[in-house]
């Protein structure tokens, strides 16, 4: 059976990339691998549209969200969460293992924030070190508006802005420079359409005078190191480097396509599923949602952690039920890795042709259409 | 040029683990997967040779030697690291970031732990939580009797029994049940004949108590998680899909092949690679070399870099340098990874045709005879 992995994250990689890391391996500490290096991150600057040094560590997105709070926070200083979801939490979390104070604005799963409230408690709170928010919140497939939250971080010159983008960047817009963006933070296996395995970090300027200062205790995840062996395209510990092979060619392919072609093409997807989902009479879950991910609502008698089992089973398509307390309610399609439009009309046919056998009736063929009508 | 990769990790793969990598991704979450990991977590019990607890970490091996001290240790407790090089002096810098308690014995680089000193220590420090030893200290090539470590540190009930095994299991005898390791720390990149980027650690259940009281902070590596996830071969985090399918490969062929049949064959390379430095008038650094990898002295007036560089440039041959006190000095040939007699004898070739271009005059053929009379 052909499989298609259209969950959000990991997704499928391009053929040529996966061929690149099928290529014998080569030393990590040799002048061809740090001139890959060097291709990577120059192209990483692109993705992640900064000036400032991107790091490339070897573990899962958790590990740089978990570099962010201990290179900046000593225990006992004040963080702010900005958390709608499972990986807004997954910050909480993180924090408190480090015994730093955790404070947190928590907006209703699958709203927007609101920026007063931001302010507000910003006001409340001026020994506030560091501000953490998420580009997409993959458990709600939820977007929250970065840009506004870093023009309001911006005002106040002691506190950091850090952003979870792993299952976002590339996917959407985020410019971290010009949205004052101090820690961007990515993974391999979403719109870089690579294996898990790789985490990216991006550092600016303002964020080193924390680092310098922090007390946190941390060896494998401390970014000095990485600054230090940077300095000549290196890294402090061994790194995975077939993956790296690997991402130097997806970010050749995504440098060519252009980030902006992207965002668009992204965007129509997404929208293409919204509308899909409306057409067949089902909701999206969101009323904040990201053009990464679509997270639908099933209906009520539908079982969704059986209606997953089975499109995937049944039709190959792998696509991810709910998270935390949408366990068993809905469906997650992601819009990044290596898809088109074809994959977005495959993903909404298999939910039609399911739910009909699940005993909800959709003519067949209906959302479809109104994904076709919306695509081309 | 034909590629040729014998440095002390990473090595190269089998064709067949490549490729598997090469395939379509899948999820992690997914009945396939777990399947796969509960096939490898079996696997590598029998690689570890214990009946204990196996996970797997998606990072460096540096990322499960912070796993272990941080998942055991508490700020102030003492622990006794036995050091006779690069990565013991790792385990050193990790205990001092978390504000352990760091004792060390520093046995002379390339010489052997003298066993009565490690149990005078130990009497004087009736409170060591845990002592730190490395089964190969690749920077010099040297090998640590594990066996008689372990002997002594039983008869300590209250102390655990840590071994950085990154650079030596698979390819020389190391049980970590009979020889009585609390913690067993492996590598994707050596004898596992896999990519950097997973890093395996086994935990007795003496070591699980201490895990219950350890204070140091973690998340990443906090070992509770991922055993909670074990129960049903899941992980906490997203894992690197491929090289976890990689290696089911990767095992399968080393569970063919038989451990004691491996270490064997390690250990005829290794001695065929020592006998040929012998003949060729080369020292052998280390008096207690390990069959893992051999660290050889280059005569004082050759440039060690300039002379790796060479070989790997003209030849395509990656042999490593020396580390730290022995950069320049030396060169550095594993004999674990996907190599067989014949890869021997063209690292020991390469050797003496780049010494003669050294000007370092070797009777052509004369090491690699000896190399072909110890290897068949």
């Amino acid at each position: 059976m052909k499989k298609r992995l259209f969950t959000p994250g990991p997704v499928s990689a391009p053929e040529e990339v996966l061929l690149e890391m099928a290529k014998p391996i080569i030393h990590h500490r040799t002048p061809e691998f740090l001139k890959i290096a060097e291709d990577v991150i120059k192209n990483l600057k692109y993705f992640f549209q900064t000036e400032n040094d991107v790091f490339i560590l070897s573990c899962s997105g958790t590990g740089a969200m978990e570099a962010s709070v201990v290179n900046i926070m000593s225990p006992g200083e004040k963080m702010l969460v900005i958390s709608g979801g499972k990986f807004g939490e997954r910050f909480i979390e993180i924090g408190k293992a480090y015994n730093c104070n955790v404070i947190t604005i928590e907006p209703e799963w699958g709203t927007p924030l609101n920026i007063s409230t931001l302010e507000k408690i910003l006001n409340q709170n001026p020994d506030t070190k560091a501000v953490f928010a998420t580009l997409c919140e993959t458990s709600t497939a939820t977007s929250y508006d970065i840009e506004a939250i870093g023009k309001i971080i911006s005002k106040y010159p002691k506190t950091v802005f850090i952003v979870d983008g792993i299952s976002g960047l590339g996917a959407v817009p985020c410019l971290a420079d010009k949205w004052n963006i101090d820690m961007l933070i990515c993974g391999s296996q979403k719109a870089l359409m690579l294996p898990p395995g790789l985490a990216f970090i991006s550092v600016s300027k303002k964020t080193w005078e924390l680092i310098n200062s922090s007390s946190c205790p941390s060896y494998y995840f401390d970014l000095k190191k990485y600054k230090k062996a940077m300095e000549k395209y290196d890294f402090p510990f061994t790194m995975a480097v077939s993956l790296v092979i690997g991402l130097r060619k997806s970010l050749q392919i995504i440098r060519e396509q252009g980030l902006e072609n992207l965002w668009e093409k992204h965007a129509k997807r997404a929208n293409a599923v919204r509308k899909a989902a409306e057409t067949i009479g089902l909701e999206v879950f969101s009323r904040s949602p990201s053009d990464a991910v679509t997270c639908i609502m099933l209906p009520a008698n539908i079982d969704g952690e059986k209606f997953v089992s089975k499109i995937r089973d049944e039709f190959g398509i792998s696509i991810a039920g709910g998270q935390g307390k949408l366990k068993g309610k809905c469906v997650r399609i992601s819009h990044f890795g290596y898809q088109d439009e074809f994959d977005t009309i495959s993903s909404i046919s298999a939910i039609e042709v399911m739910l009909n056998k699940f005993g909800y009736k959709v003519e067949p063929g209906k959302g479809v259409k109104t994904c076709l009508e919306n695509l081309f």
